[in-house]
């Protein structure tokens, strides 16, 4: 049976055609994050004492633990997703996310391994973020940082095993514009900020501690 | 022409066999580690006001920022190191490791990019931090806790991927335990121990200035 990815000659014997519409994959997603967003800006805002910075990095921890958790995870720990007879949300995410990286679909070691790392690690610990950022523990940034990290050298793995494994996984130039950069450069451009934030923290204390013991 | 690693039907026309004994290259690498380390350990003692683990700190943080650049820099800008005629040191080293994980020769996307990040990020950071600690910056430990994590999400990316890829790259079980698994375990047990370290100073830090703004 056909397939809409790229590479034309990649295998896929069992493969169930997606049923889902692009826009209703979409709309569901981008609601329930803004659903989400909404629900921690709020509850947020009633625990006193946060800055607005803060409660917005809440809003993000909480959005991208989820995504990690929620969205990745499934793509993870279900191998035969593309040719389940009932597939359910998060296998026709992926069949759609496919179409601008076929590697997904092929099961791509490289790409299975950073999202096993991003969902088991980093997904939970996103989510422990937002909990330090409330109570603001003295591991809040460290936390952070790491996260931010990971996800970082995730992008970097991602793009580069892309660009040496032929750089040809893309249905068309809209899904390689709109998939394989667009829906991933939230991952490389908030990180980056919030990791140069918590960089410029962490030097911060160590400062205040010099001064403090002169 | 034949070659010595796994799995027998990996291609890889051109290869010139090793020149240089298993002994020859490993007496070489350890002596001028050794060498560094002892430099470092020595020169780090005139310093004045530096503890014992700091010094330590500083001879691992050469060691590993050389090899990042030296040994593993070669790797990643040498892919025909295989089928030189005229091998040099590095050509070498990395034919004789390739008995552990025939993945280096056979320039496996995944592995290429670990190598990549490591060489050209990590080990520039590495001996930035060995500055960092010398001259008490309070970028010091922030700087070695993302060498470390670097260093770890590599490892992780590093024997993840063999496993799904299938896990037969070795040459004979000597060369799983000696190469795979001996060779990398310093990177796994040494930055864990260092991030640990690093996370606690970074809270403690954080700790101490709470305190003091009470």
């Amino acid at each position: 049976m056909g397939h809409p990815y790229a590479p034309a000659d990649l295998e896929l014997p069992g493969f169930v055609p997606l049923q889902l519409s692009q826009s209703q994959i979409l709309v569901t997603y981008i609601g329930t994050s803004l659903f989400v967003v909404l629900a921690v800006w709020l509850i947020s805002g009633r625990c006193g004492r946060l800055s607005k910075i803060d409660r917005l990095l809440m809003c993000w921890w909480a959005f991208t633990g989820l995504t990690h958790i929620m969205i990745e995870g499934p793509f993870v720990f279900t191998p035969n997703f593309f040719e389940k007879e009932n597939p359910n949300f998060f296998d026709e995410v992926w069949k759609e996310y496919s179409k601008g990286d076929s590697r997904y679909v092929a099961r791509d070691a490289a790409t299975v391994t950073v999202e096993g790392i991003t969902a088991v690690l980093e997904g939970p610990a996103s989510l422990l973020a937002v909990y330090a950022i409330a109570s603001r523990k003295s591991y809040s940034h460290i936390l952070q940082f790491s996260v931010c990290l990971g996800q970082l050298y995730g992008c970097l793995v991602y793009f580069i095993t892309a660009y040496l494994d032929g750089f040809n996984f893309w249905a068309s130039p809209f899904y390689f514009w709109a998939y394989f950069i667009g829906a991933n450069s939230s991952w490389v451009v908030i990180p980056t900020l919030i990791a140069m934030r918590s960089w410029k923290k962490i030097c911060g204390a160590f400062q205040a501690e010099k001064v403090k013991t002169k």
